[in-house]
C-alpha cells in the first residue's frame, strides 16, 4: 500500500499555481453547499510525525472557510475522557450538520500504537479495526462524511524531517521523544499501520494514502480528495429523493416471551416493602463500592405508557445517595441533537466512574415508536439493532452495568391505569392525548419489543422482562435484579 | 445570623406526619407548572458537613420528580475545569428551562474556604463575594431562580454527627480527613460564613439559614423554602406581561470615537504585505508560548456588514497554527442556548491554556443588533454592558488575553463592497436581504457602537477602533495590535 506513496511524486512551481486557485475556489464553493445541507463531515489526518499532518491542517483551514471547521488535537486523554468509555471523546465532538470537524489523531491512533508497541497481538488490532469500521458505517448511515487522509513519507524522508524540524528554534517544540522512539520503530509502524489502513479502507470510507514528501503534491493531493468526496456525497444526497416515511406495524407472534410471561404474579404489600427493604440495603451499600471499581451502572426503563417506568425508577432513586446518580428522561431531541447521529444524544449523558444513570425511555425508542409511527426510514431502524449492540458492548468493556427492564402490562391493566389516572385530579397531567393513541398500536408495540428483545439482549447487558400487571411485584423484580447484579459485579 | 439557627426547633413525628404529604404533593404540582415556565431553578446546598447537605439533596429528589432535576456534586476540579476561568464549571452545568439543577458546593465554597484557611484576606473575599452577587444578580435576571439553602448545626452537634458517621461502617467514607481538619476550624469557618451568608443575602437571592440539629424541622423547613421561592416566582412570571419588545434607534452625536477616525488611511500592497508578514511572523512565535505560559486569547471581531472582519481574521489565522486556534462564528442561538442564560453560548467556546478563539461576532450583538431591531427588552440590553465588563473581567483574571476590534467603514465604503459582491459571482452569497436592510439602520448602528465602547472599553479587554475603508490598513492594524499585545504579555 505504502509503496505507491513512495515514487517520488512531485508537482512543479508552476503546475501547483495553475492547479491552486481553483481548487481553493471549488473548496469553498462546496463548502457553502455543505453549509446548508444534511450532512457534517469528519475529516480524519494520520500518519507519521514529520509528514505534515499540521501542515494539511493549517492549509484546510486557509483555503476553506475557517467559521464551519472544527479543529482537534487529539493526543493525551483528559481525565474527564477517562472516566468514559474510549469513544467518548470522540463522539462529543462530532461536528453538526453544516459543518467540518478536523481530527488530527483518530480512534485508530491508540489501537496502531498498542500494536506497535507489543500490547496487543494482531487479533486484539483486528477486533478493534472491525469496530472502527462499524463505527465509520453508523456515521455513515447518520448522514456524517467520513474523510481518510493517510500522509506517509519514507524511512529516509522522516528522518531528515525530524533533524530539520528539530534544528529550526521555532518548530523544535513539536519533536518529542516519543517521535524518535517512534521513529526507531519506523518499519513496524509502517507494517501495523499498512495492515490497519488495509483492513478499514471500504467503499463508503477508503483510506487516501497521499505521499506527503513533496508539500506541494501532498497539499493538491489533500484538497483534491476532500474536495472530491464533498462534491460526490453532496451530489448524492442532491440526486436521492428524501426517504420514505412509513409506519410500520407487526404483529405479533402467538408465542413470545412477552405472552410467556405470567402477569398474574402478585405480591402483598408486606412481604414487597420487607423485599424492597432488603434489596434497597444492597443497592445503597454496592452504589458506593463503584467508584472505587471504577465501574459505573446504567439502567434502562421501556415499556408501555402507565407500565409503571417511574414507580420502578424512584424505588431504585431511593437507594442511591443523591450525589451519584443522574434520571435522564428521554423526549424530543434538541436541535443540537438533531444535527447529530442519533446515538450522540445518549453518549451525552453515559455515566462516569462511580455513577449511575437511569434512563427513562431510551435509544430504543429507534426501533420501537419510531419503527412504529414511522419517524425514521425503515433502514434507519432496522440497522439500530446492531449499532446498539455496539454501543452497550463498548459500555459493558469499560466497566459500565447495564442493565435493561421491559415493564410489561395487558392491555386491560393499562386501561385502569389511564382511567385512574383521569379520575385523580393530581395524576391527570400524567395521561395526554398520545397515550390514546399509542394505545391503538397495541399489537404493533409488542411485536416490536419482542423483536427488540430477541436482537438486543445479549449476556452483559441484558433485556429482564418485568411482569407488572402488579406494582409489588415489578418493584420487588427491578429492585432484586439491580442489588443481584451489582452483587455479582462488584463482590470479588 | 446563626444564632436563630441554635434555638432548638425541632418537629415532633406527628407533626411531621400531617404536613409532608401535602408539601410533596406541592412541591410536585410546582414542579409541573415550573416544566413548562421560562423558568430554570438552581437550589444551592451549603454547610458544614453533617448538617445533613446531602440528606437534603436525597429528599428532594424523592419528593420531586427526578426526571426534571440534575445533581451537581462540585469538588474537585476536573482538569478541563482548571484550564478555564473559575466560574466556567458553574456556568457549563446551568440547567435549562424548565429544570431544576441542585448544587452540592456552590460559587462560595472556594472564597470561603481561602479566607478560613488564611490564604486570603478579608478584602479579597468582600471583592469575591461582590461578584457572586452580581453572578445572581444576573442569573435572576435571566430566568433563573437561585435559591439558597444553609444548613447549620452547633459545634457540639457536628463534633457528634462526624463520629457518628465515622462509626458506620456504611457511612464511613463520607467523613474525611478534610472534615477533621476543618472541624478543628469551626468557629473561624463559622465566622467567615456568616460574614459570607450576610454579604450575600439580598432581596432577590436571600440565604435561607436552616437549624439542622433535627432531621424533621430540617427537611421541612428545606422543602418549604423551596416550595414558596418557586410558587413566589411562578406567580410573578404569570403576573407579569410579556415585556415590549421595541427597536431602540439611538442618533449619532456629530463628535464620537467613530466620527474622530480618520477612515482616509490607506496603505500600499508592498508596505502592507511586508508588515503583515512581520506581524505573521511575531503571532505565530508568541502563540506557541500561550501553553506554558497558562494564558490563552481571545479575539472579538464586530462591525457592519463588508467591514472586513472575514478578512482580517483570515489573516490572524494564517499565522497561528491550526491546531491551536478555533474561529467562533456566532449566529443564531440553537434552542438549547436560548433555554439558558444569554452568555452561557459564548462560555461553552472559551478557549483552555494555550489556545486562541476567534470570535465573528459575538456577544455584543445584544447591545448592538439585539437593542436595534428590538429583541430584547430595553432592560435586557441596557444591564449587558455590566454583565459583559463582569465577563471579560474574569476572562482577564484567568489569564486570557482579550482584544476586541471593531472595523469601521463609512456607509459609501459598504455600498461599493456590497455592489462589488453582488457583481461577483462567487461572492453573491455574502450579501443578503439582512445587510440591506441593516445599512437603512446605519445611523443608529454607529451610535450604538459608540455607546457600546465607550462601556465596554477596559485596559485589561480594550476595544481597538479600527479603520476599515482601506483594507490593507484594518489588516495591518489589527495584526500590528494582535502582535504587540501578545509580546507585552509574554515577554516578561
Amino acid at each position: 500500500m505504502f509503496e505507491s506513496a513512495e515514487v517520488g511524486s512531485k508537482v512543479d512551481k508552476k503546475a501547483y499555481a495553475a492547479r491552486e486557485p481553483a481548487l481553493r475556489e471549488q473548496l469553498l464553493a462546496t463548502q457553502r453547499r455543505l453549509a446548508v445541507a444534511p450532512l457534517s463531515v469528519v475529516v480524519v489526518v494520520g500518519g507519521v510525525e514529520g509528514a505534515g499532518k499540521g501542515e494539511i491542517v493549517n492549509l484546510l483551514l486557509e483555503w476553506m472557510d475557517a467559521r464551519g471547521i472544527e479543529t482537534h488535537s487529539l493526543w493525551a486523554l483528559t481525565d474527564e475522557e477517562k472516566a468514559r468509555p474510549p469513544m467518548w471523546r470522540f463522539w462529543r465532538i462530532l461536528p453538526p450538520k453544516g459543518h467540518l470537524g478536523i481530527f488530527l489523531g483518530s480512534w485508530y491512533t491508540q489501537p496502531i500504537i498498542d500494536r506497535v508497541l507489543g500490547r496487543t497481538r494482531q487479533l486484539e488490532l483486528d477486533v478493534a479495526l472491525d469496530r472502527m469500521l462499524d463505527f465509520e458505517r453508523m456515521l455513515a448511515n447518520e448522514n456524517t462524511l467520513v474523510v481518510k487522509l493517510w500522509l506517509h513519507i519514507g524511512e529516509k524522508t522522516q528522518k531528515r524531517r525530524l533533524e530539520k524540524l528539530e534544528s529550526d528554534p521555532d518548530q523544535s517544540w513539536r519533536v518529542t521523544k516519543l517521535d524518535w522512539q517512534f521513529f526507531k520503530y519506523y518499519k513496524r509502524f509502517a507494517r501495523v499501520s499498512e495492515h490497519a489502513l488495509r483492513r478499514t479502507s471500504t467503499g463508503e470510507t477508503p483510506w487516501h494514502v497521499i505521499e506527503a514528501t513533496d508539500w506541494r503534491h501532498r497539499d493538491l493531493t489533500a484538497g483534491t480528495v476532500l474536495l472530491e468526496a464533498l462534491k460526490q456525497r453532496l451530489d448524492k444526497i442532491d440526486a436521492t429523493p428524501p426517504p420514505k416515511l412509513e409506519p410500520d406495524l407487526p404483529t405479533p407472534k402467538t408465542v413470545s416471551i412477552l405472552r410467556a410471561l405470567d402477569l398474574s404474579h402478585k405480591l402483598e404489600d408486606r412481604t414487597a416493602d420487607r423485599r424492597l427493604l432488603k434489596h434497597m440495603g444492597e443497592i445503597s451499600r454496592h452504589s458506593r463500592l463503584l467508584a472505587e471499581a471504577e465501574r459505573s451502572l446504567l439502567l434502562v426503563f421501556e415499556g408501555p405508557d402507565a407500565g409503571g417506568k417511574g414507580g420502578a425508577i424512584r424505588r431504585v432513586t431511593r437507594a442511591i445517595d443523591a450525589r451519584l446518580y443522574q434520571v435522564v428522561p428521554i423526549s424530543a431531541p434538541t436541535d443540537e441533537e438533531l444535527a447529530r447521529p442519533y446515538l450522540w444524544r445518549f453518549w451525552r449523558h453515559l455515566p462516569t466512574h462511580g455513577r449511575v444513570a437511569i434512563f427513562d425511555r431510551s435509544w430504543y425508542g429507534r426501533v420501537l415508536v419510531e419503527r412504529i409511527e414511522g419517524l425514521c426510514p425503515e433502514e434507519d431502524w432496522r440497522r439500530a439493532y446492531a449499532e446498539i449492540n455496539a454501543f452497550e458492548q463498548q459500555l459493558c468493556e469499560a466497566g459500565t452495568i447495564v442493565l435493561k427492564f421491559w415493564l410489561w402490562i395487558s392491555p386491560e391493566e393499562q386501561l385502569r391505569r389511564f382511567k385512574d389516572r383521569q379520575a385523580t385530579a393530581y395524576k391527570q397531567y400524567k395521561i395526554t392525548e398520545d397515550d390514546w393513541r399509542n394505545r391503538k398500536k397495541w399489537d404493533a408495540y409488542e411485536a416490536a419489543a419482542c423483536d427488540m428483545i430477541e436482537k438486543t439482549s445479549s449476556e452483559d447487558a441484558p433485556w429482564v422482562p418485568v411482569e407488572a400487571d402488579d406494582k409489588n411485584w415489578a418493584r420487588v423484580k427491578v429492585l432484586e435484579t439491580v442489588a443481584g447484579t451489582l452483587r455479582k459485579e462488584l463482590d470479588r
